[in-house]
Parts: structure tokens; C-alpha cells; sequence
């Protein structure tokens, strides 16, 4: 292991965010990857934290993704907004749909946002919590790059397709929910290949459409559904919703957010936020959502979706977030 | 295997209703009842079809469900209805909600119905089909009686918690997707049980938390989440949604869905509507659609979910429904 320095939450944004404007990103833009990168790291999401900074910087470099770019927002119904990220980074994006959608749910009981022209959307759950922390239920869908086949095929048609979910809670920070659809992230696939191991059958299948213990053969190839045909159906269901629906990009169609290589992924996401006034009513919900809480707390070995954010967001605010050397090296020589 | 006899479509419909009125359920709701169960009958659905009318009729002799139930819907948002089910049967509500949905979701462009002290919805992917026959997207959520654990605990606190969505298509019958968030249904362990054959591992656990292969231990158990943990939290997302949200019974308080025993189950369901229209158009939405089916199709060996309807539907409007000959003398005793 090499050494780490803790850095204090606000001074890490700070660096990330002069580094990403050191690859001509604008100051909205670089300070929202920031935050939301910088987030993600203290949640333990280190796949959706600093680890992007390069990638993001390679990407606002060769025009993949556009630095300066801001989205567009239109209302289009009373319940429904379509936001244009325009080639852009998503996270300005999703902050103003988390910023709008509450308003427009109180007013019309539930309310939509769809991204198009987007990108990588980071760690879901952070969108949906921020509807959550403003008295919504939120749902969330994105599409990613193709990464995984529909059940029983060989083409890798479907991203990991990620799906989010969060629901208020009466006196503690709000549940949340974040799971890719596939079985494991590709980082771990990643992290055996680089390290020469082999990985667990079920978790990927090679080029040919067999399943696989060889890393290398497996990042050339898909990894497999969480729960099999059902993981495959729900995968199928986000890529509706996240891309057909906003008319953004399939999966299939839909280039690495990992690379500066080729055109914009211009993939897309669904935001849905959902009034409990409108339906228990607020007082209501809130009882029956402790009670579920409480229930789930009182069996052994369980745990609340999200229950150990709020403890490492303290001891990030404590202690500051770990940083590597190298990558600390590498922000500093920016400021 | 005993012998069977093909059936006209309406002649089962109106011997089910019929069998359902002599156990005093209404004239609606037993046609309702009746249009439910024989269309899963028809799509293969067995488990959701011809096989629940004893236990309906009981439930309604007892009272634990209400025969003569009228739903009570209440708009109580420009894009949110509320359904008191007055603990009938649901499908008469159902089909309440999906008449209204389509027009709310053309105003708002998304709209929602949530349904309270309800009763078992059936094969869900009927009521999202009925919104994609009416050209809007749909996803649904319903909770069931305990039968899984939260992750990692002991106590059955999430029903099997199902999910359905459905999208229109330009020229073909909708895309249905309609699954239980467990690895199996509970009653393919029944039916093990029944023949005094044990059960694959991964299916279900006993009564202490440990993996089993006694199909009889597993009834008195939990059944396992599709796709671990995943799989578990989406079970807990479903119970807010459906449960928690429109002020239903959580699933640890449901009693259950199969005997005419205690009070009745009063779980909930929310159903979400959303128009093409409101995001890329539908023209628009349609060419997406409509390409994400071309290349889920030319995959070999994939198919569309829900693909196999239109010819199960086909088959019984040409042929009949097979019905054996003890459940068909049954239903004749009555008429």
C-alpha cells in the first residue's frame, strides 16, 4: 500500500474540481463532478469516485464529452421535464432535475425528469437521496455502455443498467438503494485481470457466449445478470425507460464513458419523484415507513439500505477522505 | 395425467363468474375475477389462473375478502388517484385504474395509482399490458404476504414482491415484463412438496435461516431473493412503494393470499403510467422501441419478453382453454 493523506471534504472539491477545469471544464460543470465524485468516495463508491478523474478529463480533452456544456431544460408537461445534457457531464443535469422535480411532485402527486445526450450519471443513489432529503420517493434508471446480452443471446445489447431507489425517513438520513443489474461490477473484473487472477464462475461469459474464469476473456466479453432471466428482463425494462423512452442512445449504441476514443456516449437516465401527500399522506407514510425500518432493524444480521453512509459522511467531516500520494501529486500539480 | 376438454374463451369466463357469484362475490367483480384468472389460464400463467377459484370462493365465503366490494377511486392530484379496494378482490380496481391512468399520464405526462386494502393483483403484467394497449409506458409494484427475508436476516418480512412493466409497440402486441423478486415461486416448492421430492439448493431456506433442500421445510421457511442481495434490496423497495407509500400493510402484516383464514390481507399495489409523448415523442419513441426490438431479435437464441402471448392468446381463441375434467365438472355443478 502506498501512503495517504487526509484531505478535508471542501479542499478535495476544490482540488478535483481545478483539475477538471484544467482540461477546459467549465467552473458549473467541474465543481458539480466534484462534489459528486468526491461524495462517492467518501460513500465507499471508489468505482464512481476519484478513479474517474482521469477518464473525465481525457474525455472534456478530445470533445467526447463537451467541458462547457449546459443543459437545457424544458418542461414539457406539468409532471414531466426533458433536460438536454448537450454532450455534457451529467451531474449539473441531475442537480437541477433534483432541484425541480420535488415542486412539480407536490403539485402533481408525481414527477418525471428524462436525460438525454447524457453521460456517465456517477453514483445513482446521490440523486435520488437529494429527492428523498426534499420529502420525495425517488426512482432512477440509467443505461450504460453494452456491457451484458439479453437472456440467452451472445451480443452485448444491455448496459449494467443501474437502478435506483430512496425513500425519506422521519428523523435519519434517507434510504437509499444503488445496484447495478449485473452480477458484479466490471472493476472487479478489471481488478483480476490486472493482478493476473482468474474470476469466479457466474460472473462473465467470454466472446462466445461461454461462461468464463479468465479475466482477460471476460472483459472482451459480457458479464452475467444479477438473478439470471430476471436480472436480463429489468435490464431490458431500464433500457426502455432510461433510453427508448427519452430517446437517448441504447447501450449497444452508446460508446465507453471510460475512453476519449469516439463520439459522445449520449446515453440516457429516467428520474421519477413521487409525492407520499399525494397517496398515505405524509404523516401516514412516515409511520409505516419506521415501522418497515424498525421491523427490518429488530432482525439480526440485517441492515437498512444505505445505513452506513451517514457514518462514513461523519468520519469523512471528522477526519478528511484518504487520498493516495500519487493521485494527491497529481492534483496539487494542477492548483 | 386425467383427461381435458377445450373450452370457448367466454363459455370459461362465464362459468368462472358463475362459480364466483355462487360464493356471493358480485357481478363485477366475479366478471372481473373471471377475465383475470382465465387470461393467465391462457398465458401459461397457471399459478395466477384457474387454480386460485377455490381459494377466491373461499376467502369470500368467510369474508376475509369482501365479494361485494365497490373500489373507491379519489383523484387526489392532477397526476395521482388513490384506490380503496375496501379489501375486495382487485381486479375490478385494477381496471379502474388502468381506464384512468392513460388520459392523467397525456395531461401530465406521468401519472400514478396507488391501491389499498387490496387483495391479491394476480399476474401483473395484465394491468401493465392494458396501459400499453392504451400507448403509455407502465411500470407496477405490488407486495405480497411474508416470504422473504431482508439480507442476511431470519424473519420473512418481504413478500415475494413482484414488478411488472410494459411498452407499446408500433405493430405488435406490447413488451411484458411481469416477475417475482424470489429465485422461484413458492409454488414450484408446493408442488415439489406434494410429490415428496426435495428441492435444489439456493431455493429456499427453514425456519432457522440455513439453505435447504426439504421442500417441506422450505414452505414453513423463507424462499431466497433472485440474485442475492439484489434481489433482496429491489424486495424492500417494492414494499415501500406499494405498501409503505399508499398506506397499505407491509408484508410482515399480510395475512394470506390462499385461505379463507384471519383478516384480510390489505396489501397495496402503485401503478405508474407515462406518455412517449411527454419525453421523445412518440414517433420518436416508437423508432427507439422499435430498433432495441430489432436487435434483442436478431440475437439468436433471445426473445422479446412476452413475446409468447400472442400465440398462447391465439391458440385458446382458436382451440379453447384446456381445462381437466374434476375442475371442469366443478364449475358445471354450479351453472
Amino acid at each position: 500500500m502506498s501512503s495517504q493523506a487526509y484531505i478535508p471534504v471542501a479542499e478535495l472539491e476544490s482540488l478535483v474540481a481545478q483539475y477538471m477545469a484544467a482540461a477546459s471544464v467549465s467552473k458549473p460543470n467541474a465543481e458539480a463532478i466534484a462534489r459528486a465524485l468526491v461524495l462517492a468516495e467518501i460513500d465507499g463508491l471508489k468505482g464512481h469516485g476519484l478513479s474517474r478523474i482521469d477518464s473525465y478529463s481525457e474525455q472534456a480533452r478530445t470533445g467526447k464529452a463537451v467541458g462547457d456544456a449546459e443543459p437545457i431544460m424544458t418542461q414539457t408537461r406539468p409532471g414531466t421535464l426533458m433536460i438536454d445534457v448537450c454532450h455534457g457531464f451529467a451531474y449539473c443535469a441531475l442537480e437541477k432535475a433534483t432541484d425541480t422535480l420535488p415542486n412539480m411532485a407536490k403539485e402533481c402527486g408525481i414527477a418525471a425528469a428524462g436525460l438525454v445526450r447524457s453521460h456517465h450519471a456517477g453514483a445513482l443513489g446521490q440523486a435520488a437521496e437529494r429527492l428523498a432529503n426534499a420529502g420525495t420517493l425517488a426512482l432512477m434508471f440509467a443505461n450504460t455502455p453494452h456491457a451484458m446480452t439479453a437472456w440467452g443471446g451472445c451480443r452485448p445489447l444491455f448496459g449494467t443498467n443501474p437502478i435506483a431507489f430512496a425513500a425519506p425517513r422521519r428523523n435519519d438520513s434517507p434510504v437509499v438503494i444503488d445496484l447495478a443489474l449485473s452480477e458484479v461490477a466490471r472493476g472487479k473484473i478489471l481488478a483480476a485481470a490486472q493482478k493476473g487472477e482468474s474470476i469466479p464462475l457466474g460472473w462473465a461469459r467470454d466472446t462466445d457466449g461461454n461462461p468464463t474464469t479468465d479475466a482477460n476473456a471476460a472483459l472482451k466479453g459480457t458479464v452475467e445478470p444479477a438473478g439470471g432471466a430476471k436480472g436480463a428482463a429489468l435490464a431490458f425494462m431500464v433500457e426502455v425507460l432510461a433510453a427508448s423512452l427519452v430517446g437517448a442512445h441504447q447501450s449497444f449504441e452508446a460508446s465507453s464513458f471510460f475512453d476519449g476514443e469516439g463520439p459522445p456516449p449520449a446515453v440516457g437516465q429516467l428520474i421519477i419523484a413521487i409525492d407520499p401527500g399525494a397517496f398515505a399522506g405524509t404523516v401516514a407514510f412516515s409511520e409505516k415507513m419506521e415501522s418497515l425500518a424498525a421491523a427490518i432493524e429488530a432482525d439480526e444480521g440485517t441492515r437498512l439500505p444505505g445505513s452506513r453512509k451517514a457514518e462514513l459522511r461523519a468520519a469523512a467531516a471528522r477526519n478528511g477522505v484518504p487520498v493516495g500520494e500519487g493521485l494527491l501529486a497529481k492534483l496539487n500539480s494542477i492548483g
